[in-house]
């Protein structure tokens, strides 16, 4: 099948390239995402993207485009119900658009689909047939492969692990619901924690190593690398609440690898040992065993390579 | 394809019967499943009953034995690796035994795989291809049913729903992990904080309705349908545990119907209603509107149709 287009639609920028079954990217190209303004005009800025990408790598006229797309959307449909990051996006029919647009077959995932399917593709979950990908950023993304098939459920909404509850009396999420996986690791909630804790005599530490700026989840975790006991105690509560979510990860989906990526993820240790402990007293022995916890190793290429792997699948994942 | 013959291997019974496609049951017989001791006789006193139904309905000597079999074990090996219920099993051949003595393809599925597998093919879920299945007994079991397949993990030990935890501090639950569903909503739950209520003055009605026997949650509940305070207050626990599960796993499996079988979930509406007031706040609204939460339509039968279900798919399920 050789190559394929890959589209990352980021809140911030648009990136193309060319990638090939071997995961390595060609005619890599970025514009911003919001710039044109109104999903009509971006969408045309992808078909733009894609057509001069596949012109430039020489592929043929009928190879496939993969697109990494924020927020809940429809695969079967290819249409974007909505997204966080983008002004006026209801319902937006992105990949019978840009099909029509680019006379590809086009095939639509959301951002945590795509990961998990790069991961297995091309990154730490290669071959396994049993994965769940945690993305840690400002939200929490995940995506969910069981028995070699993404777990998306009847209308694509599925997978979303960051909004299972961990604590029936816990934090209210940004989402609406309560005590989420989101509302204790989300970077927003670490910098939630950290705000309150900034206003008391505990958050001396915290102040200083923000220095003026704005608190942020690496604000956090410099002061707890450095010793601080609020900071560190912020992030322990943080990865205390991933490591009781992804027990019951494992107690539900006997994965062979829980792969971990995202920024909050690369905080330093707090975080992760916190995680690590706490583990164990969330989730059965057996299925513990065999689940290693790995970090992603797509970094900052994680939609397109996602992406890529939907199209190289023909979307049949 | 025709016929199977299904074995519901439980803790008390032994039963077996010859299964139509239809979901028509025929030659139901039972025995005792620890009258026998050991693994190896009860393994013969189930070689002995698949042999005598189908050979009393006159099925074809190659037709296939689907097993429900309770505790962990492994579907592609055919080992059942312990069971709480039946003295001495740890990890016994059973698949590959029984279909050595029967000279038939033998199919081994754990009770909460095999539920949801019978649902989908003869009970509430019909056709469904995205099905989440919770009984509701002394234990929480559990299967999941993603996009037509079982989810069941890299070896077979997935699908635990009544094992993750829905409370980071909640109580301590009999698998020796914290906060699971089962702690709350398990029938061994329900009847231990009932013992708790009723060494106090506001047990009255609880012991009243005990009128001298055991507590249980039958207890429970008809004390809360005579309207008393305590008693409805154990069952909106619990029951606010299970729609906080529930929520959690409609964002997860995004599923068309959320079966709920077993015993307390007959308890009458004191636990559901609290439930279904609870559900909103702990899932999305567009997976929620979609998501159907119905009563298991299988009853008694639920194993023996069940393991049918996994005989007549072959086990490619």
């Amino acid at each position: 099948m050789g190559r394929v287009v890959a589209v990352d639609l980021g809140g911030t920028n648009l990136r193309a390239a060319v990638v090939s079954e071997e995961g390595s990217l060609a005619e890599r190209r970025h514009v911003g995402s919001d710039a044109a303004g109104g999903p009509e005009a971006v969408i045309q800025a992808i078909a733009d993207l894609v057509n001069e990408v596949a012109s430039a790598a020489g592929i043929p006229a009928d190879a496939a485009v993969g697109v990494a797309a924020p927020g809940p959307l429809n695969p079967e449909t290819g249409v974007v119900h909505y997204t966080p990051n983008l002004e006026g996006w209801h319902d937006v029919p992105l990949g019978p658009r840009l099909a029509s647009l680019t006379g590809r077959p086009v095939y639509l995932g959301n951002d945590g689909n795509c990961a998990v399917l790069g991961e297995t593709w091309f990154g730490s979950a290669k071959g396994a047939s049993d994965v769940v990908y945690l993305a840690l950023g400002t939200g929490v993304g995940a995506g969910i492969i069981s028995g070699g098939r993404l777990v998306t459920g009847k209308s694509g909404l599925g997978a979303e692990l960051g909004h299972v509850v961990v604590a029936l009396d816990g934090p209210r999420c940004t989402c609406g619901n309560i005590g989420c996986l989101e509302a204790f690791v989300g970077g927003w909630a670490i910098t939630r924690e950290a705000g309150l804790v900034a206003r008391t005599g505990d958050g001396d530490a915290i102040r200083q190593h923000a220095n003026g700026e704005s608190l942020t989840p690496t604000v956090v975790a410099r002061a707890a690398d450095a010793g601080d006991p609020a900071a560190r105690a912020i992030l322990a509560r943080a990865g205390r609440a991933l490591g009781a979510a992804i027990g019951g990860f494992i107690n539900t989906f006997n994965p062979e690898l829980m792969v971990i990526g995202g920024g909050v993820a690369t905080l330093g240790e707090s975080l992760l040992v916190a995680t690590r402990e706490t583990i164990p007293m969330y989730s059965f022995p057996a299925p513990r065993a065999t689940a290693r916890l790995v970090s992603s190793a797509l970094g900052a290429d994680t939609g397109l390579l996602g992406a890529a792997a939907l199209a190289l699948a023909n979307g049949d994942v």
